[in-house]
């Protein structure tokens, strides 16, 4: 199965609206395809809760897409994300678009996400809380 | 000169991404516009002050646009928003959409805002700094 | 079952990037799930190819929204379209946006749709074949 | 004075909706910022008209942004692109997003940008008048 090896996969339906005027999916919704995972990894290791409870949460330091197919409406896509790369106070993750229509990969991209304590104005290590969950869900 | 019965009035260019794959300016962007000259008003009004400070603020409960022309990349638009009318606990705003490329109105709409107590969570009358404030603006 | 008096229903996932620094759905979001409902509705009539092979579109002239209650994710929509008034060379649709994780109406709306004849330029009386379609898919 | 050193520059103005549930503009409208000079640059050196007239036009291929500085409503960005190596069948493209507020750069980028004939369905040379535009419009 397309994106088994990504243990978050979400489902989003292409909208016409999400097209621009050359009538393909416009490259800014990739982004937002890639946000769609990486919010839905955040609440699956409680990232989103720490930060709200504690301040200690991730910034988006830097992201990337490769674009293989073009999509257009209607169609669905899969959004996988997965984490490769762990350090002290930062992470890499890996995001990858599926057209359920084509039955291919649309683009290929990812993101550094960094440890961040919001109520200190400063990089900290990555909780460990946080350190933790991410191994259990990519084992 | 266009617009000049409008206290507000705000510069936006028009981005070719905002354009949808009828290669027009796409329906929801009339909105956005909207939307900008709805905060430079209530910004310029101390409403958004009002809202950081004690938790009162305003409501967007209504709103719909007349499209008269469609919008194409490259222009400007300017946004103007006026209010039309105050009741006790709302009141309603017009915008006018003004396309500088084909020099006139591309759209015009409404907004009717209502004063709530986001604290309390319950509608009020509208703050009396505001309802001062709307006055002056509109003199 | 709510909805169940709309002939086309859309499913659509509310995206944590719809949200706004309010922290809810931004109005204009609401507007892209009306254009979810309608191009559906559009496609189902035949409306889509009909402008593709002879240049007879639909042109969106009008549209309003009531927000019944703010939306956040995460959470799904259901999206309703129906046409409740037909004349010569228009006609009228109502929407409704469902909230399935607040179990209630979230929006509610309207649009004008006029008939063009995008080749010839002007507004042209509805074609008896998109007349047909609306009545068969309404009755 | 900052951006300088591109020959594309534009203005754009940091509207209140950019902004997500986090208070600050989201990432997807940073790449919205490169493809506002993208779009200009493409338009300087003609290769949207001759997209349209040959179609002969570029494809983006891959994109990426390193995001230095969170940035908010209200400010203005100013938007740089340039050119800074030309392939057979390609060119890179580097951006940079200045905030005028907080007076430093926001975001730096790549694109790569592959030539393509939109007719035969295939990757062709960079045509000679888009290399030549791009030579002397980065001299």
């Amino acid at each position: 199965m397309p994106l088994d090896d990504f243990p978050i996969r979400c489902e989003v339906p292409v909208l016409w609206g999400d097209m621009d005027a050359f009538g393909h999916v416009n490259n800014t919704v990739f982004f937002k395809y890639f946000e769609v995972a990486r919010i839905a990894y955040f609440d699956r290791i409680g990232y989103q809760a720490l930060m709200a409870d504690e301040g200690l949460g991730p910034i988006l330091a830097e992201t990337s897409c490769r674009f293989r197919r073009p999509l257009a409406h209607p169609d669905t896509v899969v959004v996988g994300a997965r984490v490769s790369e762990v350090g002290e106070d930062r992470f890499t993750m890996q995001y990858r678009i599926w057209s359920v229509g084509q039955d291919t990969t649309a683009g290929i991209g990812e993101g550094l996400i960094v440890s961040y304590d919001y109520r200190g104005n400063k990089r900290v290590p990555l909780p460990a809380s946080i350190r933790d969950a991410i191994a259990a869900l990519e084992a």
